[in-house]
């Protein structure tokens, strides 16, 4: 593992912050996203829907600066779009990809960042004339936000032949109802190799895939570090429509021992998932547990009624799957003892989970590496939310994230990304690309 | 204190349960409950709305029966309906009383057990010939419901002149927006004599007042008694639109350590309550806290996100000032020390309260004396909920109340009182009535 890229036309991007030559183009980054924000943002927020106008013209625009750059770009059946570098062995390639969608109202930044960025690296080695040791492909990928169509990682399965066939007619936007093949079609894909599960990306030739993103939540900003190194993708279980059901009664009449308050048993599991949560990050587990929703029935309550129902919904996140396991099995003993203690019961309705992607452990290494040689804190973490990253990962590509430090979450206008930190991703990035050699650096 | 009252003529109904002369006529009180039903009830439950079609038709059937049984039946400028046994002496009085109206789609028996439990007695003593010490009177009050006009206790506080005289004006019924006054004439009320606050009762001649209500919660079920002897009608205070606000955040991305999770902060406050409760029932205070309405802000909430607002409401009762007063200085240090904890804060809102009101120790002691000796379980116990009682109680008149078991809580169609229940009460309150000499037995 070397830590410091040893790239042969890459010492003179070594000089970072102000790097001359060769450096990612972060200007051309900073002009593409105004041009975003200027042409699917108003003042609700930005607006690029699944293969829709937003996403339209993200891409039409990366295609546009990809040409003027003399660079590849072609697109799939799914109209993920392809932008290469050619390398000096066109053998295996090193990607580059985020995805140029996002949620209704939400920011600037959570997606676009990944690709820009890409694009940037792809620019400033162009202009400095540096033949990376192998191809370097940005791609910009489909319909991520699974806002618009009911699934998730609609474009980069696609580009693995790994579409539900079925989906393509079943699955619809949820402004508009129509399929999601129609919509495919319509920007001009061919929804019909989809169907035949034709792939247009081959995982062999793939060496490794890194997803650059801004962070969602506020680590970065609490550790005061520009860069975040992923370690794996949280994996998920969920009870999205769970339920406590006590039994109503009046509120100044009915002792406590007589209570059945649906309120108080579900604070006590709140309160006992908060604690298990507590010691289990105490012994060094990663994990997070969440009720995001809780109401009392609008229909029956009154503030002098005790609860007789409350539905609440539950998201435990770990990288962990042994943890994930223990989490379900303790979260069922507790409910137990406290249905017990406040004589309610709980269904927790359908379950829903996900498998936790484990990034790469050389990728994760080299990163890390590169970041420490150039003086750049990006500490190691875990990711919450799903990313494109997770299918790569998922089919055997050794795979790697970079968390750009965000402020105010996102999906939401409120993004806030400085482009110094945006910078400072992007050189460690770069770094690691040229060290690229067909396998991980 | 007389524990078996000796009345003069009253010899013949001391063989409960089954008294052949001068019992209450519990026949008649369930012909009524029945009448009553037929009249004011649908599959939707039982409607008597405030100064409306089914308050109205049940204070008409309890006038008719009144003068069939030969008794006087007059009305005050509120409408509240007046049958009066005369006693031996006319120098002061013994009252019974409850209202007759009911909230939309409630029950039977709510408020109405408690005029035909005075009825029957009435009907028991003149149909025996009994003629007691003083007279009796049974009142059937108007509008004791919020639900219909937001205001409490109408027609008892226009029986001693106590409406404000803006009440009539601004006070309007929930389902059709005319005022209290418009709908007061209606019935043939006299809304300006209540505006120049004119009394019908003067607290002076009333020797002792006594609400019969079926039980509101299911105490005297777990204890297996037929009937309650009320010590106090609990105070309270409330916070009926309190918020705990804290910062939405994704669930998956934001670390225990730097959320501020307005479930959790909820959740540990109602924990919180709860042991506090706990410890002071303990100590033996009368106390009951409730949360009874909570939810998560609609229009920002998803199972996804770390929650950044929750609505809830706050219910606490007491017979004791000193109880509750204490528990809302808990509360505040308890809140301030979960908002530490969880980073969020509580803004609790406009406060509401109520004072508790103190059943007469005499009564309590004569109503259980009276029913040990008749061998009735009737334990004593604090109500809950607001009654008129409490009005003849801080008018400075020996108030007392008798709670008949029910099943199901009220306020519903599913009341559920047992005429077996209610004749055991009555067997209670009759020959209580019969050893009142002008004070408390």
């Amino acid at each position: 593992m070397s830590a410091v890229p040893q790239g042969r036309p890459a010492t003179a991007i070594h000089q970072h912050p102000a790097i001359p030559d060769g450096a990612p183009d972060v200007a051309l980054a900073e002009r593409l996203f105004a041009e975003l924000r200027a042409h699917t943002g108003d003042a609700g927020g930005i607006t690029r829907a699944s293969y829709g106008q937003g996403e339209g013209f993200a891409h039409g625009m990366v295609r546009r600066e990809a040409l003027a750059l003399g660079l590849d770009a072609r697109a799939d059946a799914a109209s993920n779009l392809y932008v290469t570098l050619p390398g000096r062995s066109g053998e295996r390639m090193l990607m580059i990809g985020s995805h140029l969608d996002s949620v209704p109202c939400g920011g600037n930044f959570d997606g676009a960042a990944g690709v820009l960025m890409g694009l940037a690296v792809l620019a400033g080695f162009r202009r400095a004339g540096i033949v990376p040791p192998y191809d370097i492909v940005v791609m910009a990928i489909r319909a991520e936000e699974s806002a618009w169509f009911n699934a998730s990682y609609i474009g980069s399965r696609a580009a693995f032949g790994l579409l539900e066939p079925a989906e393509l007619d079943d699955v619809v936007r949820s402004d508009d109802g129509r399929s999601l093949g129609e919509h495919i079609r319509a920007v001009g894909g061919d929804p019909d190799a989809l169907r035949r599960r034709e792939a247009f990306l081959d995982p062999a030739r793939i060496g490794l895939f890194i997803e650059p993103h801004i962070e969602q939540g506020p680590y970065l900003i609490a550790r005061e570090a520009p860069a975040g190194i992923v370690t794996g993708i949280r994996g998920s279980f969920r009870h999205r429509r769970a339920a406590c059901i006590g039994a109503y009664a009046h509120s100044g009449a009915t002792p406590r021992a007589l209570r059945q308050d649906a309120v108080s048993a579900v604070a006590a599991l709140v309160v006992g998932l908060n604690a298990l949560w507590r010691g289990l990050e105490e012994a060094g587990e990663d994990l997070t547990i969440t009720v995001g929703q809780i109401a009392t029935d609008p229909a029956e309550h009154a503030f002098s009624k005790v609860a007789g129902r409350v539905d609440f919904c539950l998201d435990v996140r770990s990288q962990s799957v042994d943890t994930l396991q223990s989490v379900r099995a303790s979260l069922y003993r507790l409910a137990a003892d406290v249905a017990a203690e406040f004589r309610v019961g709980f269904d927790f309705g359908p379950l829903t989970d996900s498998r936790p992607a484990v990034m790469d452990a050389a990728v994760v290494a080299g990163l890390a590496g590169t970041a420490e040689a150039l003086g750049i804190a990006a500490p190691c973490m875990a990711c919450g939310a799903g990313h494109d990253a997770a299918v790569f990962a998922n089919v055997g590509i050794p795979t790697g994230m970079l968390f750009i430090r965000n402020a105010n979450g996102s999906h939401n206008p409120d993004e806030a990304m400085d482009m110094a930190d945006f910078a400072a991703t992007a050189a460690i990035l770069s770094h690691f690309c040229l060290a690229f050699e067909g396998t991980c650096p």
